[in-house]
């Protein structure tokens, strides 16, 4: 018998990204292209250009808090084209296979459990560490159906206003978007700093990636705002440890290119100040799929959603 | 076929709980008996006279971070004496019966979930609020057998050491003992109280209930004090609303008698900051089993384990 297929698609605010995706989570063929203002249009177009006849169905990774029973995204910050579309509907009436949508880094979570880092471990966390900060659960094995907001716990009740309602939420304190946020505040106070030179003097263009170089060559602002990311980031951590105490936390995303400084702050940060046993019993790791995790785990909502029909 | 019977026992730093449990959950005869220093001894003759010749299993719901592998209690603040105890070792080959450890925290979850207000529910969060503070976590009827230390999640990253290691833990800001602490100083600092009436004056002797009663008295500092504590504790219940998306959050322990003051200014504050529609789609709600959750659903783990067993 030959091997099943499915489509996974993934929605974040930057990207639309499709692939062809065999049992195995292994991609046939994959596409990525920038996000557009009609998802709905784009994403059909893009699957089309991928899809045999032989697919099973379609998962749809959403950047964003899901509604899995009516087949729409409720609110994405990141991709607000994607409120309100009807993109189960729409995309299941016109394919006529089997559609499902969760939240992307839960499908990516999924994803690094078939086949990517969290293959040997069956309690983990993924964490994706971009513009943002996302969170997706796995459980003995199985991805939990919730809406993980990792980066919107609060670790300081009163901190910082974040633009989703709550107060001093991780992410305006450990995403890149924060640190980007601190630099440009830091430089037009007038502090010194390699930063100012990027761009010819445009620093406002400046990225996390940015930030990241300037500190490898030995600049003061630059490295400062990685760590204190990092220590923040590690709040987080020790929170994540304390009351999920996982196998395992992957990360993701962007920022983990910034490992040495900016994630091993983190670590030390955690170690300090979770529970010593569990800390212990931790492993705080990238992930091996990167950006495919998002595609795979959601051709995988379909596979396990067929597996648990056939039993 | 007569129904199956378990032994379900629940050691909290306070006390030694033992019942036999059908099926269903229903309690068939219970004791309560303040604990010991030798909390083996002690559990074995309370065993002892509540056992019948039917029981399928023994299961055991102990506070603290619990070794399910090796059937041990990895720390327990409250409850020393059962540290490094081989209590499943010992209990198994006293009774030759399937033995469990589990915390007992998520034991009073799955209790909850068998046949308490968590009945109707698939995703929820027990939290028990008494001296300190504790979480188990129920998903997709599942009790999560991980170590949700809800109490020692960061919601002030730079506030109060925890004695858990971590800093400005939320069990510092919203528990019995962080009230009474707060009280205390208050009235050492010379603030005016009907509080320092309490026990002839000897004020060190007052709990969270004569908080209570004298907030409902009027007294500015009992209220200011539940207030504070509630509005901490609404911080702690939007994390769990926004990393967890539950669909109940179950309250239980002493401090849900300050209901109208404590847990309602805790709602308040929990719907000005988590996501509007995970806020909107989350019932806060008491416990309906209270203390018997915790021996419930001890007994209720070997009913599970044998019917995994069984399929």
């Amino acid at each position: 018998m030959s091997k099943k297929h499915a489509i996974g698609l993934r929605l974040d605010g930057a990207h639309i990204r499709v692939a062809l995706v065999g049992e195995d989570g292994e991609i046939i063929r994959k596409i990525k292209q920038p996000s557009s203002e009609d998802i709905l249009d784009t994403s059909c177009r893009a699957i089309e250009a991928i899809k045999n006849s032989e697919i099973v169905g379609i998962g749809i990774g959403v950047a964003g808090l899901v509604d899995r029973k009516n087949g729409t995204v409720l609110i994405s910050p990141n991709l607000p084209a994607a409120e309100g579309v009807k993109i189960v509907r729409e995309i299941q009436s016109r394919y006529r296979v089997p559609t499902i949508i969760e939240n992307d880094t839960n499908v990516s979570a999924l994803g690094e459990k078939v086949c990517g880092t969290g293959k040997s471990f069956n309690n983990f966390v993924l964490l994706t560490l971009d513009a943002g900060i996302g969170g997706g659960i796995i459980n003995q094995g199985r991805m939990l159906n919730i809406s993980a907001e990792l980066g919107h716990m609060s670790i300081n009740a009163e901190g910082q206003k974040c633009p989703c309602g709550n107060i001093g939420c991780l992410e305006n304190y450990a995403s890149a978007r924060s640190m980007i946020t601190k630099a440009l505040q830091m430089l037009e106070g007038g502090t010194e700093s390699l930063l100012k030179e990027c761009y010819e003097g445009s620093f406002y263009k400046i990225t996390a990636d940015d930030i990241y170089k300037t500190a490898l060559e030995g600049d003061t602002l630059a490295r400062e705002i990685l760590r204190n990311a990092g220590k923040h980031l590690g709040v987080g951590l020790a929170n994540i440890i304390n009351t999920l105490s996982p196998e395992a936390i992957i990360l993701t995303g962007g920022l983990i290119g910034a490992w040495n400084i900016y994630v091993q702050e983190a670590i030390r940060e955690a170690s300090r100040r979770a529970f010593k046993h569990l800390f212990d019993s931790v492993k705080i790791i990238p992930s091996s799929l990167g950006e495919d995790a998002g595609v795979i785990g959601a051709a995988c909502l379909v596979f396990n959603e067929l597996s648990i029909e056939s039993r």
